[in-house]
């Protein structure tokens, strides 16, 4: 789809992005944002269902925990590939983006819409890790409580790495949360 | 209100819930609630914000939360104190309706909005508890990943409760799940 409009998706979520920062989520409309972007709003109803999903749309973590779950040798340890996989996805598609990601999260904390649309992702998360697990042969509620885990030190991770002044990478953040959970259940 | 009314509140909920089951909760009206519990829609209105809300509104899981963790004393730790929470509520709000909960968990299931409402629970649940521990002194991460392992307790040990055919009782399944997290993360 459209070679002739280059960055289409790109252009359309920076130009949505910057809008909400200036004049809030609920104040902005689709034309506004084609508007800016200089596209129509049907190129933009081309790449996103609605205004929310330009802050949901690029996402897919589910997805690539569904893959990367689904290719993994059947003798590696539960908890080590949900480790090794969210440290890949830390490197691949967080690392350098930080400002941009604080940027989004404040947009979604300013919206009960959009937190909600936010659980969702998570939900999803953690029902595909659960599902790839019982596909591993994995017994119903440890498969249950790897979803959960997955999701917990994803997001408690993430959080922190939004919240720090240093440079401490996501993906050590990771082992970081994972060795503080180790505590808390000790 | 309506002490003119008795029991209005569980009149609604059980005309509701009946409903739901026999056409679908998409498909359920508020004046059709109302008709078969013989009230007006101007006291379902009084008791609940909509026909979802039904489904919702009594659930008081986390400001029971809330309560506990601001009464307990402030040597007891952590995730005692959360497991011993959760073995009260399972005791004195869960246990004797299953097979109500189970209900309502096909209606809940069967419904993409009212599964986000039903996250909307859990975060809640999980961002009480934070608070309430960093209000306890306890540092940022361990707060949220007390948060966290508080909702992954009770709603993993809650859908197992509901799944198995026993009559374990949810104050123990609780137990048992916290010895497989533990296990998961060994």
């Amino acid at each position: 789809m459209g070679r002739w409009e280059p960055d289409a998706r790109q252009r359309l979520e920076t130009a949505a992005i910057e809008l909400f920062v200036e004049q809030g989520f609920a104040a902005t409309t689709v034309p506004e944002i084609t508007a800016r972007a200089g596209l129509t709003t049907r190129t933009f109803f081309r790449y996103f269902a609605d205004k929310r999903e330009v802050l949901f749309g690029g996402d897919q973590a589910a997805a690539a925990a569904q893959r990367m779950l689904a290719e993994a040798p059947a003798d590696v340890e539960p908890l080590a590939l949900i480790v090794s996989g969210l440290r890949a996805v830390a490197a691949e598609r967080f690392e350098g983006r930080r400002d941009d990601l604080r940027i989004r999260r404040d947009i979604v904390n300013s919206d009960d819409g959009l937190r909600e649309r936010d659980q969702r992702k998570r939900s999803v998360l953690r029902e595909e890790v659960r599902k790839a697990m019982v596909a591993r042969g994995v017994d119903k509620v440890t498969a249950a409580l790897l979803g959960e885990t997955c999701a917990t030190l994803l997001f408690v991770s993430v959080e922190e790495w939004l919240d720090q002044d240093g440079d401490r990478p996501l993906a050590d953040i990771v082992l970081d949360t994972l060795a503080s959970l180790r505590v808390v259940l000790s």
